[in-house]
């Protein structure tokens, strides 16, 4: 017998609530063998950008038979539509109100900066749950995560078809992420996402960097002049342990050799970042 | 092979210490196929009413062959009886110390306000756990949860029948939760719980609501004049983004659109709120 | 069929980044049927005396086939070794940084109190994961949580051998925890540990007081001039709800009855603690 098909929920529910734990309940009661993992719940309260974000640099490390659950919902109950974006790299269940804009990003040929109905990119499909069969009942308002979107990923599970559970749509929203700016010379970009050790990540990719011998990161007033490797190997110039560095999200990360980057700096998610990466435009003395 | 039933925890322990991670080991030692769930850990330290309610509301949504283990525990050591509630919804293993009550609180003919011990509701039955051969070894005065709870659940889990773990009783604590009261014309309620998003959730049922065409909720000096349907549909008038509505729970709850309303109201556990369904009653400017 | 044997996780990555979901997931893309279980991820960043103690109280409640997993790892991407610990009563997967000195220290002859590199204890083999085919590529150097020590338990969930994943090293990392000093009439130890209830827990273990028909526990010049055996069991002269119990750590804990010690005393880890068991230096009064 095949192992079942890995359920991953991202919620902004947190934990202290027992919102997570009827979701467990709801799938368990219709596929007893369902494997739930979580990703987060941490989520800040309806941040539906942090919610893309750490998404979209996450689902790439689960199989892809996974079938996501991403539940940050601010339109709950409203006429907000609730989908199954079906991808080669994995299934995702969400309120279609942009949380899956990462997972499309790379997919998307010319991603827009505006927010708005996109097409659906080739080779993924879009269902809107529109089947209440496979909710439960009596439905409320406010709890679409315990009430459509956990009983449809446990019957996706077990091997429901998505032509059951809804039917195809022709579009889904899509929400922009903070996307740098490319200027002649430097790249002006931002602090996207704070983790638990105080590591700013950018909205900078790190292959944007990759070909330059030579940069400057600049964050609030503190100059980084070249990208370490590690957390131990810090700039030994005038900041012995301000460090930048590609990061495991893949993005440009300002950190403190021991520390915390956001508490050291006082900088939190907008702060501006800039990377010259013309030796003209450079502070002189860092050359 | 069936599926084994879930071990579904819920307990006071926080998620800082490996108390939690502490029990599931000695689940899997016992039982290495054992499914287990969190419901919460989060239970505000001892606070017996909470967890009630918290337990209360949320074990329908698991199965019903579901083992629940209850550990808030005060008395952890003390005289306090360790028991199994065996009811046609699930399975529940916790110190007899009330925790259980909100399980039961539909079952009761009459809950009586006082706290004490009560018959067990017809369709259930309860033992105490005396059977020492089904705990851990060594066994602290401290932690029943790991040398009690765990390694007992892990054995029902395996299909080790009640009676061979304790000895049938007849009666079991019950710890009031926070009632309703009924006045003509109005209902005085309080706040009991307040979620992750601020939400402040009361004891008043929402059934108890149904009926009234027209009602008005007063909190904090604050009126509002209807019931809203989701978290967006806040009341138009002179709050528009504090909203009353019978939230997940199945009870009413005064939420504010996109913020918090225990942060808006300043209001937390405790805090009166007054129905009034009479409209001679009501706020002269809102009937 | 064989349950597999648990993966048992134990991080500072904390819960509200995707850092363990995506280790879970990058398990599951190797083994579907993992059975994973968190001991905890709120390890105080990088503290590795503090995850060496959570480890070393917490192992021997699992399964002895379990697979644990210890990230907290300052010296990512440095030199530092990552290994892979087998012991008669688990194995291990740890950057090698000490962070397993307490899964040890029982089996240690002569534990010294000197960091540095020791000898490998009889019964037990260590060695260097070294095979980069059982890792995760492309590989970071900021998250061998992810790259390394996540996809090498999948693999040995799997039943792969140690010695494919690596070389046996004969000797591994040794940091010292904190120790009491035992002088003449008297125990010198400290606060190590504080738990979500504010339990203050000692570096005295409990078994070096069990002789003694006396004693007397100083703590912020506060007395307590017994033992209880359960929190309900406080010292009923001038402290009524101050007590010292053998916790269920097996070390020397001070607490409060319902409230925390760590709040009511003001003390925090490195509060020093005293025991006296000896009468003749025993405070007067309290004899």
């Amino acid at each position: 017998m095949d192992a079942p098909p890995p359920i991953v929920l991202t919620t902004d529910f947190g934990l202290n609530d027992p919102y997570v734990g009827i979701m467990k309940g709801v799938i368990l009661n219709i596929n007893p063998r369902a494997v739930i993992a979580d990703l987060t719940h941490q989520v800040q309260p309806q941040n539906l950008r942090q919610a893309a974000f750490v998404l979209g640099s996450s689902f790439r490390f689960f199989p892809s038979n996974s079938i996501h659950v991403a539940v940050v919902d601010p339109g709950v109950g409203t006429e907000r539509r609730a989908i199954l974006l079906l991808t080669p790299e994995g299934r995702f269940l969400a309120p279609d109100n942009g949380v899956l804009s990462q997972v499309l990003s790379n997919r998307l040929e010319s991603p827009t900066d505006r927010p708005g109905l996109v097409p659906i990119p080739g080779g993924c499909t879009v269902y809107q749950l529109t089947n209440p069969q496979y909710w439960l009942h009596p439905m409320s308002n406010t709890f679409h995560g315990r009430d459509i979107f956990a009983p449809v990923a446990a019957h996706l599970s077990l091997g429901v078809s998505p032509d059951a559970i809804g039917s195809p749509v022709s579009g889904l929203v899509w929400l922009p992420g903070s996307m740098p700016s490319y200027q002649s010379g430097y790249i002006q970009g931002e602090v996207i996402y704070i983790d638990h050790f105080g590591n700013l990540i950018t909205n900078i990719p790190g292959q944007q960097l990759a070909g330059f011998s030579k940069l400057q990161v600049q964050i609030k007033g503190r100059r980084i002049t070249r990208l370490s490797q590690t957390f131990h190997d810090g700039d030994m110039r005038d900041n012995p342990n301000l460090l930048a560095l590609i990061g495991s999200h893949g993005h440009l990360e300002i950190a403190v050799r021991d520390g915390s980057a956001a508490i050291t700096l006082g900088a939190g998610p907008g702060e501006p970042v800039l990377v010259y990466t013309d030796e003209g435009r450079m502070t002189k003395d860092e050359r």
